[in-house]
């Protein structure tokens, strides 16, 4: 291949919008790669139409391949030299009359201003950039990567890994680095602001569509796009369902109704993760603030002991405590002495009413690398990062909740001996009140954690918000 | 299979928001089937996550499933016997735990309510269903639904038909049914209104990305929450870029600049589409006055011809030749004669300047069943319903357009005896123009058309919109 001096990168006019050199170069170390010569080949998404049809859907990247080169466009593929640390970008090949209907590609001094790359290839040049590099190893991500590999380079003899490159990349994902955590700054302070929207411009009436597409237009007016996930508007006995999406129903207007928001922006493919949960009246009734109350301790309760160091284990079951210990208090759950707290807990009880994990971590996707995925069968929480302990520099959620869920309720209720624990007349007078989850994001730091998350939460100024006349944004 | 009293339509209380089964019956005339006993079995979509996360893709039911169906939620399957003319409605298995997670399902009386169909069925019962009715012919769009079939009843003996399904669908669907008119009128009206929104509300400054959400959030107040299609809100010079949809710039300020808007909205999954074309300072210079106005009068021209009977080439040859024509007018192509606006023509060199189909069909797909994905390799323009003549009821878009793309010009003026057709100064005085679209959404009626959309689109009527300060909707 003869090398074209503008293909090689120069200096940067302008900075691209993220150092991913360093990612590159941190999933190198995790790799722990011994072979003098080896390459790390990841192919990125290509466009997609819907069905059987020319309907484009909307492009976002694999976050992988985002996390390496933070190109969000489809149909580019990337090679990176380990030994050499060089990392080569590849184009794809548009053909001549997409012009027209697409609009022109960057050229190769767009494409380095614009991405921490080292080089630009030509799509059609690929094989020929693999057989100069002619590594002994290569790894990529899973079998199918490996298979576009081959019949993209049917000639490239090189062994292929498909088991490291994963595991390093989730490492490597999973403590963020200063300018991630910036950029995750950003859009959970924008997604604040919508949230503040929300709970400022709530009226009777309102659907909860409505409050979904104002969250959207909200982000938009402060230059947040996209959302990181389907958002949450979930009002009433729905706040009890965890991922209710469909937020297609008239918000009732019963002296206890809350309305539970959870949603977040999504910023150069970054999440942001956030829940709160506010009285359609403008003012808690007395039985949902106990309610919202219990859940604030939990959160709190768990805020002040997130420091490295601290395994989650230790903060779900901190949660469960104080859970446990509130509603004995008010009453729905019933304890005769102390040591009966304990079995209270050892029995499950208390998950009758908050039936999730604690938290999650949280970067390109919502529920980011690090124990995603793992269900234990028993407990069936969401657990965090098998057990290990919190590092500097970890981005999760805290996100207590405690439901009134019909059909959970009448599980445990209905089970043999179980119905002893609970105070059933008690439980009626809080039924009413749905649910209840406050979620912030939060960065493990040094010696503590910085909360991301800037939407007030305690009742008083949750009340202040809603009673208080004040522009929308 | 024991028969559930509860299982079988009885009488609505409220009335199914489309009335889907007539959508069968009509398929069922159009399939011919001339076999005693036969079925159609379709497989709606499912839910789906992004790449190897749990992070959900928003749900768009598959087209021809909603249309028999009216079902836009995932994991349904539908079997039609069409000598019984009985829709049966296969509901998904959900496993117990993910109510806690998504919500409880609708009941059967609930379904029954809610969609035009017969009876509802178990998804573990759908063997036993198809044994059942044991047809002797089933009919499936594709091979890949019937894979589907034999893996959910591997039992089941019926020859399976991929071949007809799909044509009849396409047929029924070409020619809309009053209902489906109405909803496009509805969804045609409301985005008409959001189109209205940005020319009025259009401030010096904005963004492309900006109008685009504001294009959403219009939308979102008349309670239509789904786009049909990639909003295009391209400024200058990318007008000339027929599916720009990155809509990510700046919108420039000097005095020729349009915005060229493509965007509209969807209503139980049917499309609307519209494009409108105005003025970044309020007023068309007088070199954008002059080209709007001749893509004005190719429409206008087109308009004031459609009814039944009438060939769509018809309708495209007779845009060109008001193009040709004007463009001759103005003084940007050359033609010393009157024959030689023929040789123009035939030798193609509008198509510099206008290089797409006239139209399209719509329907529950923005670029509807007739003629998409046709493309004939010579003229490279959308065929529409392969020439058949226009008949009533038929739902489609009129939207011709003048365009200066630089590539596209280039290609032109260079191809060997091309030159001597342009007048390269007067294009130099028009290329900042940039590009027009006018487009609108019309039905066909018995005698002429009706106009779905209801924006102005007359230079005065937009410039008064755009100089009026209006309340925001």
């Amino acid at each position: 291949m003869t090398p074209h001096p503008l293909n090689i990168k120069r200096h940067f006019i302008n900075k691209p919008a993220i150092p991913t050199k360093q990612h590159c170069l941190k999933v190198k170390q995790l790799l722990e790669c011994k072979h003098s010569s080896s390459v790390i080949y990841v192919k990125g998404k290509s466009e997609s139409t819907r069905d059987n049809t020319d309907v484009d859907m909307e492009f976002r990247q694999e976050s992988n391949f985002f996390y390496l080169t933070g190109v969000d466009e489809p149909g580019f593929h990337v090679i990176i030299h380990l030994q050499k640390e060089r990392v080569y970008l590849i184009t794809p090949h548009i053909p001549e009359n997409d012009i027209f209907w697409k609009g022109p590609n960057d050229n190769t001094r767009d494409l380095l201003e614009k991405y921490d790359v080292d080089e630009i290839v030509n799509e059609s040049d690929l094989p020929h950039l693999l057989s100069m590099l002619s590594p002994q190893v290569t790894h990529v991500l899973d079998t199918t990567q490996a298979t576009e590999l081959t019949r993209r380079a049917p000639m490239f003899k090189s062994v292929v890994h498909t088991e490291s490159l994963l595991p390093a990349m989730n490492e490597a994902r999973l403590i963020k680095f200063s300018w991630e955590i910036d950029i995750m700054r950003q859009v959970t302070y924008a997604s604040s602001q919508a949230h503040i929207a929300l709970i400022q411009q709530f009226q009777l009436g309102m659907t909860e569509t409505h409050l979904a597409a104002l969250f959207r237009w909200t982000c938009a007016l402060q230059q947040i796009y996209k959302q990181a996930y389907l958002p949450i508007v979930a009002s009433g006995p729905r706040a009890a369902t965890l991922h209710y999406t469909k937020n297609n129903q008239i918000i009732p207007s019963n002296t206890h109704t809350l309305v539970l928001v959870d949603a977040g922006g999504e910023k150069l493919c970054y999440a942001s993760d956030i829940t709160r949960t506010f009285p359609v009246h403008g003012t808690f009734s007395q039985e949902s603030r106990v309610i919202y109350n219990i859940v604030l301790q939990m959160q709190e309760a768990v805020l002040s002991k997130l420091r490295p160091g601290v395994l989650w284990s230790d903060m779900q079951e901190l949660a469960m405590k104080v859970l446990t210990i509130e509603l004995v208090h008010i009453g729905i759950l019933k304890c005769r002495h102390g040591d009966q707290l304990e079995e209270l807990i050892q029995m499950g009880v208390p998950s009758a009413f908050y039936y999730h994990g604690l938290g999650h971590s949280v970067g390109l996707d919502i529920h980011d690398v690090g124990g995603r995925n793992v269900k234990s069968d028993e407990e069936d929480t969401f657990e965090f990062l098998c057990n290990r302990p919190l590092e500097k520099n970890m981005v999760l959620t805290v996100e207590p909740g405690l439901y009134f869920n019909e059909e959970m309720l009448d599980i445990w209720i209905q089970y043999p001996g179980y119905e002893q624990y609970f105070d059933l007349a008690m439980l009626d007078r809080y039924r009413l009140v749905g649910g209840v989850r406050i979620e912030d994001t939060v960065v493990i730091t040094e010696d503590g954690y910085e909360n991301l998350t800037k939407v007030p939460k305690q009742i008083h100024e949750i009340e202040a918000l809603m009673n208080k006349t004040t522009d929308p944004l």
